[in-house]
């Protein structure tokens, strides 16, 4: 058995220091577990009960219709975006909360073509998250020649950014590997081009210190029901660069991105702004308790919030290497956490049975084939003596074999 | 004072009669409210507050990432449309919920574009709901030469349709008049040209007994929030006739959409069946509101929910009629229930008004600009004798001129 590199006891002392402490209690938690999934689902806030208690049982079931201006329904996708805004680095006018992630990637994608006449090229990487590429697919299926969807691998992807680049569209922290992508440096490749850069932050934002103004990128969506907490199949968020917004030109142009939505005309004229990405009726539940979830953050600094991510990512792995070594894991995650998001990624042969043994002894992480266990490190609801634990129950799964009797319960779960 | 032509006492008795009356049960109403505006945001089911509550406070709070499988979540958007099916005259296979009414606007419209090559035509008329005009002209944009929009007025509409043609898209019932094309016959002449008939049911769905399959249509779309009472901004549905779910394409081709979306493969590989039409990862809460709203409709016989909206709308013209005469009302919808839907609109020089004194007796209707009062007569939570009320509520306002003084609190209404 190899030695401890620290002290489960060291470990309760840090978390009692921990001024991020106090976060852990704005979440419901279930009883004896240990939530290593928030990266693909973000656990309830305790706001949400009583928040969407009253969207159902006083807006909806008393207010009715009236709840569109009495509740401010109708603003709530631009008041939830200048709430998501600090949290990636943008202005509060530049974010707005619509539809899912693959839609609000198809509308950017189709508002970049049509932004950068001329050129025909999207260039993106193999093995970026599905959605990121099927819907790139569909955009180039869609509009024929005017596209040409270009996949490379990421060490050749800078160097194939030339004059035909429309658009260079990549996931800001990779869905698998966690590996984090330069943000500044790719959207300064991307201009230096005359590219448009479009950033898929839904497995950084709420996790990593994003600052896409800092970094000049035009283009961004984000998942809500990852770090950021907001449930189920949250809306998603969409950042276009304040000065673009009359060029991103929406394709799904529906009647909440009109300018005037209630006058009822028969002529599309888009709004200004970002409302302007707005497309059918917002969904208010999700929104309220996407709301709530934004707001666990509220007055967190996001550096910080970041750094214990990563530190809680770099005790896993230190402890991982310590006490599981010769069991066949390989890191498959950077292990410099600079260049890692806030999950942390092993490969093995039995993945899915060791992660099936974890999940039945409530170490909750995911597995996605061929052969990885994800771990995330949600930074407002994690202890470093969670992460010791878990690495302690990893240990004697693989000690035990354990896993070769784990019954497949959990065929797959949703990223 | 007009001659009243009946009682209210006679209505309550037909009330008592009424096989319908047990439903009214199924909601929760405002006190001393009458509710005339279903067919804009549907009444709060009393099944949602521990549908949407369990939803939270287990399935997400306790059992999290796993929901997915352990409560289903994977198949909620088949689920809940198979639960619409039966409302719509589809089969259970044939109906899948997503996104929102423009967003499947937009998709169904693309592939019926892509259907029919060589056609390049897509036919509507002035007037409908905006947002089918606005997600129309998007495509058009986005497609350039390889559609054309035509824009025809509801009488020279069936004469338009030509060999040209690739897509007839139509509101089935009207937002403002409350007028009902004839689904089959307006079907018919569109397949006899050799083109697609896409119906959105938004204004008809819940309150008529529609039948797509009777009818042989092709496509349709419909809102999950007004007659389904699926709650505010709810996911929408999509229908798509079984033999078609090969040749409509849909262009949103997200992950959920994909034929195996937890292989997490490089290429989109459409889905089988109508789960082809999902796009992003579904909106849980959405949904779970969605399924019980559609749930209070278990069952009914849609010919006899059909019949008393049509009956609630012909009383309310009748009365309003004998009471409000000499009031400069005009009736803006057919007088022939067999040609209108569940709402009744009346045009009024300061209807803008009368509608907010009506309003602030309980009276909730809604108007829209530029003259025009829409009172809807939801079969399930309304009675007779609300609709006498609501009558005798307007006739007071009319007769006093208390309309003048009327403080305009509610600028604007959703639909």
């Amino acid at each position: 058995m190899a030695a401890f590199p620290t002290s489960r006891e060291d470990l309760a002392s840090q978390d009692r220091a921990d001024p991020l402490a106090h976060t852990r209690n704005r979440f419901h938690l279930p009883a004896g577990a240990i939530y290593l999934d928030g990266n693909s689902l973000g656990a309830a806030p305790r706001a949400v009960d009583p928040k969407l208690g009253d969207a159902v049982a006083r807006q909806w079931r008393e207010d009715l219709i009236r709840s569109w201006n009495t509740n401010d329904w109708i603003n709530a996708p631009t008041r939830v975006g200048a709430k998501i805004a600090p949290l990636i680095g943008a202005g509060a006018d530049e974010v707005v909360v619509a539809d899912s992630t693959s839609v609000n990637l198809f509308k950017l994608v189709c508002g970049a073509v049509t932004a950068r006449p001329g050129r025909r090229v999207i260039l993106t990487e193999p093995g970026n998250f599905p959605t990121d590429l099927y819907v790139l697919q569909g955009v180039a299926r869609l509009l024929g020649d005017r596209v040409e969807l270009r996949v490379r691998p990421r060490e050749a992807l800078p160097a194939a950014i030339d004059d035909e680049t429309a658009l260079v569209a990549l996931t800001h922290v990779h869905y698998k590997s966690a590996e984090r992508w330069p943000m500044a440096e790719m959207t300064a490749l991307a201009h230096d081009k005359g590219a448009l850069m479009l950033w898929d932050l839904s497995h950084s934002a709420g996790a990593l210190a994003i600052d896409l103004n800092g970094a000049g990128a035009d283009l961004a969506v984000g998942c809500g029901y990852k770090y950021l907490n907001g449930g189920p199949g949250a809306p998603s968020f969409v950042f276009v660069r304040r000065d673009l917004h009359d060029q991103i030109v929406n394709p799904l142009s529906g009647w909440m991105g009109h300018d005037s939505p209630f006058d009822f005309v028969d002529d599309y004229r888009p709004a200004q702004g970002i409302r302007g990405q707005l497309c059918g009726t917002p969904a208010i539940l999700g929104l309220v308790a996407l709301e709530s979830g934004v707001e666990t953050f509220q007055g967190l600094d996001m550096r910080a919030v970041e750094a214990k991510g990563l530190e809680l990512g770099s005790l896993f792995i230190a402890l991982v290497e310590a006490r599981c070594a010769g069991f066949d894991l390989k890191l498959a995650s950077p292990s410099d956490p600079k260049r890692r998001g806030s999950h942390v990624s092993f490969t093995h042969i039995d993945g899915y049975a060791i992660m099936q043994a974890l999940i039945a002894r409530g170490v909750i992480g995911d597995f996605r084939a061929p052969d990885i266990m994800r771990f995330g490190f949600t930074p407002l609801y994690l202890t470093r003596t969670d992460v010791w634990d878990a690495v302690e129950a990893l240990r004697d799964i693989l000690a035990t074999a354990e896993f070769k009797q784990a019954r497949f319960r959990l065929r797959s779960a949703v990223t």
